[in-house]
């Protein structure tokens, strides 16, 4: 790698910006939209000239036009196929975040009992559990949580109750860098997870989840977009203030086109879910998350200069939280990193310290690139 | 033009398809998705490539970068300067399109007496106002409404509840092709109009409405986005189970960052919106809409073949609706159309015949083309 010999060089070639294209720097580590794969981004620049050498462009195909139904079919076909989807499941793409999801999912499943169990491991799950509380009675697992406790229930030491309408989790936790390693038994009350950043990164078993939703930003591609993946059955009547547009059954009854969805949010998702097709679907995803982790991990545990906040046992694989010795010096660590292209690294505000997320779209190169800058920043500052 | 030429020669040449890129044919005259402008189209495509020379794309800049921040800054800059907007003005930038704020309206507004007025003058407004009825007490104005009663109500024929909590209107009804000529009288009722057909054809006197909303794949850019334009003082309590993204005091308190907004959609519409300015602002964009729409209805109006479905003192100049003596005459007519790239002219399915959507992308040579076209339709089949 050219940025090893340069590092090599000591502190001044340090300084020096990578001017570099292809598969070298900048990359972007940022947890609020994950990098394209670049050759998805070639795709869509041709696109947008010309989709399909009609002379329109993809990015304002009508979405009543049989090309922009072509788009969405192929979308939804290839999840379809990454994730084995079993029959009995509808396919939403609906407009907003994830965010939406944490009013939608009580709106449109907790009237069976008005109660529901949520999994409050980090920053995300408790979000999604005070939105909830606005729809029903919500009982959040653990009981308390604050500084220091911030883990994921082992299985022996809870218990989802019965009368749930359904469990929710946060199978990986964005800010905080835990993940969920074993999906939780919950018996005959339906599991609902926000897989936003773990989405796509592996293999799942949906068959175990009544709901799985996404916002596409991470592993789908840009903002506006989010998937609903959702048992059919579960899709009955939605609490009697539900805006349309959040209305699971409505949704499904209209194949999405409730208004006009995020057209181009959905065209950018097909074509995420071609190139993963093309790299050999979600085991290939999975192969290569475990490699730019692991990459990550074996230097963070080399050592006492940065300091893993995870525990061991439930670390991320796709956000990677650690912290240095001082606040001064993670400054330092997020000034040089950014000026040899490896940008966004600053932890979430309420977590503080280094965040490292490595959504899909990272090429391997980039958590190469990483390790060894850290490698050489510890050389220089350890 | 060299499509008059051709069109000169006689049916065969009326079905061989143009080939030429720039000013000519394909156009787009949907209603679901105004085209960009061809200008904006160009810069997007470099941005797509390397966004202010930094090596990332536009579209997936973080959006707690400093560069997507700049991105939404000058959106709303240019917004506020192009429709001069007062001071006590909140400028959200929403996720989803109109159909999401036919629920956030009666959500944010309805609170303070617990009912509102709707005009309903076309498909639109109906959905709006039975949206509307989940969240409180709902007036329809006309009281009835059936095929050949649709129109807007006369100044002098009604009259606005001073109860009502809010008056909603849908400034230009994009299905029926009818247009508010002048902005209703409501006294001390805030006025409230969704104007996402309108918005940006011309000046409006932002002072006169409470709120303003316009989802954005008409001339505002891409679908998957709308904006607010709403007084500060309404912004109070949101009904409990409003969902956070739809909450417009949260949105306002989080400057629209209340979770990851759709960033590149926004991006979109500040390159429409510095177009726009390049073009001379809203007084060129009125004069553009009436010239393109003057053309057509010049044309309607010249001949009994063609029959506009709007009474004249309501016709839009955006969405310009008519019909044919059959509905064989109006399939040739679409299908000859669309051999000559003058495209998704289908009326909306709850109306029928012919719909010609003029928004602001669409170029002059559009409407002079498809001009063109119905009177040399007009000469083989009249």
């Amino acid at each position: 790698m050219a940025m090893t010999r340069s590092l090599a060089q000591g502190p001044a070639a340090l300084a020096r910006p990578s001017a570099r294209a292809g598969a070298g720097p900048p990359f972007s580590f940022a947890a609020g939209a994950g990098p394209l794969p670049r050759a998805v981004l070639r795709k869509l620049r041709a696109d947008l000239a010309c989709h399909r050498g009609t002379g329109g462009s993809l990015l304002d195909l009508p979405f009543t036009s049989l090309a922009f139904r072509e788009e969405m079919e192929r979308a939804e076909d290839n999840l379809r196929e990454l994730l084995s989807i079993p029959p009995g499941y509808d396919v939403l793409f609906v407009h907003g975040g994830a965010t939406a999801q944490f009013a939608a999912v009580p709106m449109n499943l907790i009237g069976r009992s008005g109660q529901a169990d949520y999994l409050c491991a980090g920053y995300w799950s408790a979000k999604a559990a005070a939105q909830a509380s606005r729809f029903g009675q919500i009982r959040r697992i653990p009981g308390a949580r604050g500084p220091g406790a911030l883990r994921i229930p082992p299985p022996g030491e809870w218990a989802v109750d019965p009368l749930a309408a359904y469990c929710h989790i946060v199978s990986n936790e964005t800010a905080d860098g835990v993940q969920h390693q074993a999906v939780p038994e919950t018996g005959a009350v339906p599991l609902v997870a926000d897989m936003s950043s773990e989405f796509l990164t592996g293999p799942i078993e949906v068959a175990r989840y009544g709901l799985i939703y996404a916002s596409a930003q991470k592993n789908l591609g840009i903002a506006g977009l989010a998937v609903v993946i959702v048992r059919h059955a579960l899709c009955s009547t939605a609490l009697p203030g539900t805006p349309a547009v959040l209305d699971y059954r409505a949704l499904a009854e209209q194949g999405s086109l409730l208004n006009t969805p995020p057209t181009f949010a959905i065209s950018v998702a097909r074509r995420v879910t071609d190139w993963i097709r093309e790299q050999g679907g979600l085991a290939a995803m999975r192969n290569a998350t475990l490699r730019k982790s692991s990459r990550i991990y074996a230097m963070l545990d080399s050592t006492g200069f940065y300091r893993p906040t995870a525990a061991r046992e439930e670390r991320s694989r796709i956000n990677l939280c650690f912290s240095l010795l001082s606040p001064e010096l993670e400054e330092s660590f997020l000034r040089e990193a950014d000026r040899q292209g490896l940008r966004d690294l600053k932890g979430h505000p309420a977590c503080g310290g280094i965040r490292v997320s490595l959504y899909i779209g990272m090429p391997e190169a980039g958590a190469i690139t990483l390790a060894e800058f850290m490698r050489e920043f510890e050389r220089r500052f350890g």
